[in-house]
């Protein structure tokens, strides 16, 4: 019988053949902490005397979430995790690197490998054919600490993905689609893996947004096929040796089976509180829904591609955002920001009246560089619109794509892209 | 008798002739607000039944201290400046746009003006020739909201500044040596005057560091002539119409005179916790002091001069930070953000490894964007190295300049810059 995606990389790293159900020890090979839950990991393998790796190239410490630290507490944690790095030859990826996603991706995750993170978005990694997925702080440490852990082996949903996105449609838009469908919990514990004729259209920054929400649907991971597209990927990056490719096998048997044309596809915004709250731009519990705050990054979509995409239909627009409204950038890496600099994406955002954050996750997780006053809405590229996630339970958060929130930053209301499009 | 620049602006503001001990109403020309000090100060205005300002042109609100806001309470409060603006025509400068004292002076003072505001380094504005002062918020808001406050009239200090600056060493270095020399309360409330030949030759930018601590020794203005510099100044800024000569009489009055011939001038360096623990930076005190973290940016030395001194170091050293040393930079406005990118001066910060805030305070005044942990040393191009400064009081803050800051950087512990000078 035939394999999927997640069941050849799990049975390479059991060292056997796994059927979905089957509980198995599999090989890490690489390893994430970041500065929220990372802390924790460290004191619990203080605690068992097991403050070490098995995988010290593969074991990146990310200060990403709250980078620079707003208080002494934070930067304490911050120095906990420096020390760790020091005590055990992990890597790190000190304050203004980026967000951990974004930098695992283009730096460390090559194709088939198994990689864990105390971070539920480590399902990120999918985008280029690994097996990545978020556990708790002390399954982590364990992990990175032998070299191996346990995993149920899941079942496996085939998403086949057809057609072409419309002008002002984007990555962000299908993946909101397939989780207001799904629901919060309706992938819990799959495997999610894309396949079918667009997603050899579909660039990596897009997959790595798709693959980044699978676990707003409850999914363990979201993979996509390693294919060429990957290896120009990995060639660009001057890791053209890491690459290799993956695919399911023909006769691979997915325990459901699922298709998506996107031509029709419109613009989707999230509403509060929940992601699954999926509707059409158009409709009418999204509609001149005025906002205050729009927030464009995150490690869904604060890539370059995303930053240019606002820029220009802010070039388009005049450069202005309303009055009334904010606009909050925070850069998913170093090297965007400078790539960002560069191309005059951050002229046109700085022009327009953005705040550019240092590199990071800013608000994204509710902790620092724009929390929204009671009363207030904001609209954000990024993934989660939980009540109070962007600080304050007294306010709302919407979700669409970077070209929706910079549609809505200029009209100062949620605004469907295409009413601006350059 | 002649009169000092003091009391020039008093007297014509007051319309009346003053002299030192004299209580006097004048007009107010320009007001400040920012979110530390500023919803107190409207809080206030409200109780009395009199949110309002006779200055509208003049009364700038600043979002610039904890901006972006990190939690609900914070955006809480610039809501409410906000709402203050728009009852009352006063003008906005918000999130990203830059510090107050920066944003004031470049944008809003003119020379002869009397400006007040709720921030001790208010007086950051007599470099371009105004008397700008610190006061309480609600004596600031009262000010605004008629038109008018009262001062007792200061004594007067000559500072007369001659000789020539050497090699990496800076506006700054002079003005710490000036604290040093008169202590952190040896000026109270006494106003200093910048006079002699070297004022000749400091730019907008270095008047602006000077006046912008002689707080740090108590005074109440740091008052530079209105002169060629000053004009050509407001040319560029497209302000021509706004500026004014001022200058003191020949046959002023002073009440003490000093000269500083700066020939000899070393680096300086003000060691923890006080400003006026300044010593060379080759004295034993700060020696060797190993730095976790250096900070760019505040009204003191967060302008595109301070960002150009410290990328040139940084470039003609290879582009890199010590290892274990942080970089933090705030730019202090919009505009310069938009100058340092255009003149690939981020670009060499970014690529040196410095995070890149969102213009504003920053870690300043110990509120985010880089608190220390228990234990760290800082060197920061800011004005105050107070027990706590930088968020934790288990840490150390030094102060130097953006040389000294940027050779710290480099090298990992105190340096002195024209060790590492290109």
């Amino acid at each position: 019988m035939g394999q999927t995606m997640t069941q050849k990389i799990l049975s390479e790293h059991a060292g056997q053949d796994v059927t979905p159900g089957d509980t198995v020890t599999v090989d890490v090979d690489k390893a994430l902490l970041q500065d929220g839950t990372g802390p924790l990991t460290v004191r619990q393998l203080r605690d068992m005397d097991m403050e070490q790796t098995a995988i010290p190239e593969g074991t990146v410490v990310f200060l990403d979430h709250q980078a620079p630290p707003m208080n002494a507490d934070m930067a304490n944690e911050h120095d906990l995790l420096r020390d760790f790095v020091k005590n055990t030859g992990a890597q790190l990826s000190d304050v203004g690197d980026g967000i951990c996603h974004q930098v695992m991706t283009f730096d460390y995750t090559a194709p088939r490998d198994i990689l864990i993170g105390a971070d539920s978005h480590t399902v990120t990694g999918g985008a280029v054919g690994a097996l990545a997925t978020g556990m708790g702080s002390t399954d982590v440490g364990v992990g990175f600490a032998t070299g191996q852990t346990w995993m149920r082996v899941p079942d496996t949903d085939e998403v086949r993905l057809e057609g072409e996105l419309g002008e002002g449609v984007y990555a962000k838009d299908l993946i909101l689609q397939i989780i207001g469908d799904r629901g919060a919990d309706g992938a819990n514990y799959r495997s999610m893996e894309f396949v079918g004729p667009l997603v050899d259209d579909l660039r990596i920054d897009e997959r790595m947004t798709i693959s980044n929400m699978v676990v707003e649907a409850g999914a363990k991971s979201g993979i996509f096929p390693s294919d060429e597209t990957t290896k120009e990927f990995y060639e660009d990056r001057g890791r053209a040796d890491e690459w290799e490719a993956i695919e399911p096998d023909e006769d691979a048997e997915y325990q459901m089976e699922l298709t998506y044309d996107v031509s029709e596809l419109e613009p989707q915004v999230a509403y509060p509180h929940q992601v699954d709250n999926v509707v059409p731009v158009s409709d009418d519990r999204v509609q001149d829904v005025p906002i205050d705050q729009a927030f464009l990054g995150s490690c869904t979509n604060g890539r370059l591609e995303d930053l240019r995409i606002a820029a220009d239909i802010l070039e388009a627009s005049g450069m202005e955002i309303n009055d009334d409204t904010r606009l909050i950038v925070n850069p998913a890496s170093r090297e965007i920001y400078e790539q960002a600099m560069e191309e005059g994406v951050f002229e046109v955002l700085n022009e327009a009246g953005a705040a550019i954050n240092t590199p990071g996750c800013g608000i994204c997780y509710g902790g620092h560089q724009g929390a929204l006053a009671d009363g207030e809405n904001a609209i954000g590229a990024n993934n989660r619109n939980f009540k109070g996630r962007f600080g304050n339970p007294e306010s709302d958060v919407y979700l669409g794509s970077p070209a929706t929130v910079a549609a809505s930053a200029i009209k100062g209301e949620i605004t469907d892209p295409r009413e601006v499009l350059p």
